[in-house]
């Protein structure tokens, strides 16, 4: 299977208003594929513009933050290609698209790279920011799964919190949790038939 | 609580013979915390020589190899302190202790940052590779925790690892399947009286 990554992609209309989007980026060879759904902006955007900037972010609020309706996060312009990209990340890649796959649900922009940046130090992992991105996943599809199995899975991903969050990742944990609250809330309103 | 880093810690005893381990430094301030347990080569190690180096590597292999017996890595000298670190890896810190802090079971030594290089760029979260630490971490555990517990993490880990893992991904959690297969077959073992 191809490695994929986490990553915060922006991309633009063609008004240069950027957008911004948590997705996984695909590894091909010395390519990355973006496959956003249809309908979604970014995907409007890459056929407007055919660029985009993969900020690879260390602070895991972003992640939870576009999940949980907290989108507004301070960007930059990119360097080489026309486009923005976050201003706090450790590193970025400026991709070009090369290549469209069409796909009845998931068109395949393929991708490369035509600059990149490193912009800190990378600290190395921590299972705190591994766990908030897994939660962030998984409050993206409650109507997907079975409760027991979000609450199973949400129990685990506390242990690495509770160990290895620092101030960052307790914060972005904590929005995440206001939505967890919010589908908990949810099913009982359902099951009390209200 | 405060943030928790696994990485690589690459210490010298008194005859320049480096000893690596993966390790959680744990944030302190602007120091870093080195906390082994009693007795370690890693213990040992900074009582002779007081100095560390902590590679940051995304190449997972590492670390699934520091625990399945694969502990023989390239290295390289470190730039501003007596040590060795990842000849591979994305940033690398050289430490200094400061201050020892002595406990029956694990001593802290409080690290200043005296040297750290960025040698390639971050490429962002990828989902297996914090599966792979998670299960590396799972199988140091095993005989504190039910088998229950055990199969269940095992079973959801793997689901990031069959949709987001690459060739490195692959390899490093063979590895720590070869390890979770001897643990079974004990526990097959053990059922069965043998």
């Amino acid at each position: 299977m191809p490695r994929i990554v986490e990553t915060i992609v922006t991309t633009m209309d063609a008004n240069g208003t950027a957008h911004i989007a948590p997705l996984g980026l695909i590894e091909d060879g010395p390519h990355w594929i973006i496959a956003p759904f249809k309908p979604s902006r970014t995907l409007d955007n890459l056929r407007a513009v055919p660029y985009a900037a993969a900020s690879h972010t260390d602070d895991v609020r972003v992640i939870a933050g576009c999940v949980t309706g907290r989108k507004i996060w301070p960007l930059t312009p990119t360097t080489a290609v026309k486009g923005a990209r976050l201003a706090d990340c450790v590193s970025h890649w400026e991709l070009r698209v090369e290549e469209v796959i069409e796909d009845s649900e998931r068109p395949r922009f393929k991708c490369g790279i035509v600059h990149q940046e490193t912009h800190k130090g990378w600290e190395g992992f921590n299972r705190a920011q591994a766990a908030v991105l897994e939660l962030a996943v998984l409050t993206t599809r409650f109507r997907m799964l079975p409760p027991k199995k979000i609450e199973d899975e949400l129990r685990y991903l506390e242990i690495a919190i509770s160990k290895t969050a620092g101030p960052r990742e307790d914060e972005a944990w904590e929005w995440l949790m206001e939505k967890v609250a919010a589908w908990r809330q949810s099913l009982f309103d359902k099951s009390e038939g209200t």
